[in-house]
């Protein structure tokens, strides 16, 4: 059996990777650190798991941990990932990082927004963890550099369209709102309850860390220099994501033509849910512990925009599920090992 | 005194009236109409009220009301204010209408998005009731057609933009997002607690009916034709509208410059609040149970565009409050008079 | 494989059942009934489960689909499965009922809450399916009457205490509070949006049907005449119960002679998670989405008595996961089938 | 006009003061002051208010603020008060300190619960703010120790049965449920939104400080040494406080008995409703943002006792409404000024 850590395991997104890994069929969870409770036992900190994890949190020190996993996930504030992970790949082991340490190929855009980086000679071999885009390189990768939530709920939608040339890349604005878990575990104001209840507001308008990130991307992917405009908002629940991006249409393409290429682009990606066919639109309870990403769209004949909605899990697709999704790809499990639960009716 | 009487006073929108007439200080209300609940006292279905208001509801005929109040508010759904408008016209009552009859000039983008409209004559003498934008015309009006609460948190900030020449009209993109209040009261589905708690999605995408009313007064602001792509969403909580609109800047247009136009078009209006100065956004908890419009903007740099940012509760600016400002305005009352308390920190 | 059928599938109880059925290793569902979506795809309803079931809706009628499953699970209002249940045990059926219908033992007081019985023959073959309690029952039981969401977190904390004559059977006051979904997928005021967001309320005080049930099992388990003071709360929020009970503890008991209790009682009980020994108090939120009853204890000895604390989630051990517990207890499955799944850390 | 001062205005008491202040039509509001944000305008801090208050908030130092107010409310960790309390009534100042420090008779109860108290020889003087029961001594007042939250709650109900011999003493218990703000501003795991939202829980359980505090005041109010059994409750929103009492009924008491004494015990009390005569119970909805307090009751006749609930917001009746009710009935005012306005329908 594999064996897995997850260093940084009781934020938000850490403590979503325990718990999705605790039921793994094909990895055993042995390492979980944890600055903050470094000797607790984790299900003290999380009790709804007692009963399926009995592992105590330990302090970071990829030295004395390293020996005792294959595989580690990293769910750390980014700079401390790319001051370890070199360490951990020269030791043979397999990281992916939740942080944006390794999500950029060009450091200079990385360095705008967040610091120097000092790890610049790993970025070439560091595989952007979007899966169902880049699937191949995923499964020879030893470092992926998992998507940042935002981008996963707006590149799944855009790329398909914008690589067949349906749309205008000049065109791009996205509108996204995040439930309050986004804002991770730590204590600050903009997450005290009575503050954000019966709240909605955007933050980072046009600046949020998110928008180079797509940018980057959706330029990659479609060789043009692309810059989108990118607002995000709060909602006042825990989990869920919805991105809704808007598009002007290139001329005469159909709905038809839409749904074409979105439902050959997607065949056979199991997390990726289609909805036109059924006339739907994505609403982020439907998502709610999954890995999907449920994806519909309208088009508004009036100013020939198309108006694409996407929904996720911000912890599960936006961090910890798309995370083991891509430790499925890279070990060759079945992609959806550990992911697939019957969603919840409410 | 003079004698207010609400007609449909047991929706949310009818309540709230019945709530900022009840403590307002230069009208009595003397009527509240219901059909659900005639016979029954207004604060058994509302017991908050309880000690505020004694009256009964009752059935509705304007036969039997009219000589009760001078000015009657219509909180009904569309069609029946246009069969019993012209009755109250006619008998020198002034009608502020909460529904859509009477806020289009254009009877035929009524009839498409409504039905047929029975009153034509009548849309000549409304005033739609955007209290900042239609003042001088309020002042003497006696039929207003109130906005609906989306045109209300779209239109003020695009307004002065347009006017002035500062943003391409044909590049207007209006996502906005409502608290469950504005689905009113009426039992659906789509307002049953476990369906909304915890979700969020869009509805009526590039089909809601508010998007041809947005659309008719920009284009009659302007003297062009303008048409928005306008996309509503559903966030989990009671009160409060936060929209996000999106347009490419001309031109050398500075902040400064949106700055200076917005101060000067809104100088002395006491429920526009602008917030740039204080490099401030809006949220709608700030303007939780008041009247007040909150208008913040952001320059995206990299893409040359503007994002404009409103805040207003739905059922007071957006619906009632609106109405009585209006009231306020014909009566030649002090604006404010009724609807200036100071709002909630939380 | 054991076919089973969901019999009113489409209300919150019943979604649940399918939830977990569809998931479950040991069973294939193979109908659902709906009377309001008969015709139309379970997954068009539900559309979080899309991918994960492709059955139809279909009207009830027993016998069109009595051979098509091997077990029942009746999710229906009460009334109608006493209709129907003795066709199914006729056709050799064994049958799961979620109403009140099969829950009694003393049909006087069924008749006194609910409506006249009419299968009182049935009534005694019949086991309650408190699984923890009745677990030798239900191993060899045909008809189980599955408790209620407030007896179920009700009695799990005071049965151990009053079958070991640790707390004084005359002085039990139960306060309950219950998420929203315990009132169902109906159209009701009580459960739309607005009324329920940021309200907390009593109901139904001293009179709630699920009073005479716990009445009726304590009373069975101690031989003595229990009436026990029950008051239900509304919280908003959609999933979970915790109840609060207030007992007089005998003289000298204590709280190591209460957990010693509890532990022995409970030993080897898979969902029953006792918290005292980590000083731990039972949340809701820890329980969401699991068949776990958590129980903890707070003795008060200013007025020598005991606090019992029980968290549920109301359609799970409160519903639908406790029905599939005695599914497999009654088929001779692992207890846990398709009802262990790591818990969400939020 | 009397000058008013509030110490400690940016926690939610604090700013509820302030709301309240700024509107009242006897009283200016001169210095408010904030260790966290000295140097800042208020409505920097709470935006929401901006265009009402435009006062900077300024360091604690009574020496330089003591001139500049009549009358000052204290809204800080308590400790602080009683070192302040001596300084200003020497200079002739009323106070209404919201904190536990002059709350207590006995200040060997008040030690045990909270630390040494170093103003004794004020406590005979201070008065307990419980404004329609002590109303006649708080005329005359110069100090108030403005009761809690729960206390409030608690106390309004349970007096006036126990103050006529309908109750007994020694069976009471009392189950509260409150809204988040009552943890206040600081930040908290326990007020973390993903922590708290869809949460319910049981907190401080026979152990919280305001049970002592009810305590002294019904054994005060009783001449007997009255001990109840108290468990709070958080509950997922922001305002709102809903309290259940229970105690046996004394022998041949009716519903008529306990709502006639209820009628004539709060006969003309503006602020409480007593809600049985129109069969209804309270939610904490009805009295959002105001200074109510409605009761209700039922009698359960199978085991005879009766279930007392009241319901209140916790920042308005159960703080800083009742602080300014105490201060004009200190000042001769009319006991409503500034808190009344006609609630929300929802």
């Amino acid at each position: 059996m594999i064996r897995v850590g997850v260093v940084g395991a009781t934020g938000y997104a850490g403590a979503e990777l325990v718990r999705i890994l605790s039921g793994h069929p094909k990895v055993k969870l042995t390492v979980v650190t944890s600055r903050q409770y470094a000797g607790i036992r984790f299900d003290k900190i999380f009790p709804s798991m007692a009963g399926h994890i009995d592992l105590v949190c330990e302090e970071l020190s990829v030295e004395r941990i390293f020996k005792r996993a294959d595989i580690f996930f990293l769910s750390l504030p980014h700079k401390i990932p790319m001051e370890i992970v070199p360490f951990l790949i020269n030791k043979g082991k397999k990281v992916i990082d939740l942080s944006a340490d390794f999500r950029f190929k060009n450091h200079t855009i990385y360095s705008a927004y967040y610091q120097q980086h000092t790890a610049k000679d790993l970025l070439e071999k560091a595989v952007y963890g979007l899966s169902e885009i880049y699937y191949d390189k995923i499964k020879s990768a030893d470092i992926i550099g998992n998507p940042g939530c935002y981008p996963t709920s707006a590149l799944l939608p855009l790329i398909p369209l914008l690589k067949a040339g349906l749309i205008d890349s000049k065109t791009i604005i996205t509108d996204s709102k995040s439930g309050v878990s986004g804002a991770g575990r730590s204590l600050a104001l903009a997450s005290h309850f009575c503050e954000v209840n019966e709240s909605f507001k955007a933050y980072k308008v046009a600046v949020h860390r998110h928008n180079p990130e797509i940018n980057e991307i959706l330029s990659h992917e479609t060789g043009k220099d692309i810059k989108i405009t990118f607002v995000p908002h709060l909602v006042p629940m825990t989990r869920g994501m919805l991105t809704t991006s808007y598009a002007k249409l290139k001329k005469n393409v159909t709905a038809e033509k839409i749904n074409e290429q979105m439902k050959s682009f997607y065949s056979g990606r199991p997390f990726i849910r289609l909805l036109y066919d059924n006339k739907m639109l994505p609403d982020t309870i439907r998502v709610r512990g999954t890995n999907y990403c449920d994806i519909g769209f309208v088009i508004d004949r009036q100013t020939n925009r198309i108006i694409l909605i996407s929904a996720i899990d911000n912890l599960v697709k936006g961090a910890s599920g798309q995370a083991v999704q891509n430790m499925n790809i890279m070990l060759g499990f079945d992609e959806t090992a550990g992911l697939i639960s019957v969603p919840y009716p409410i």
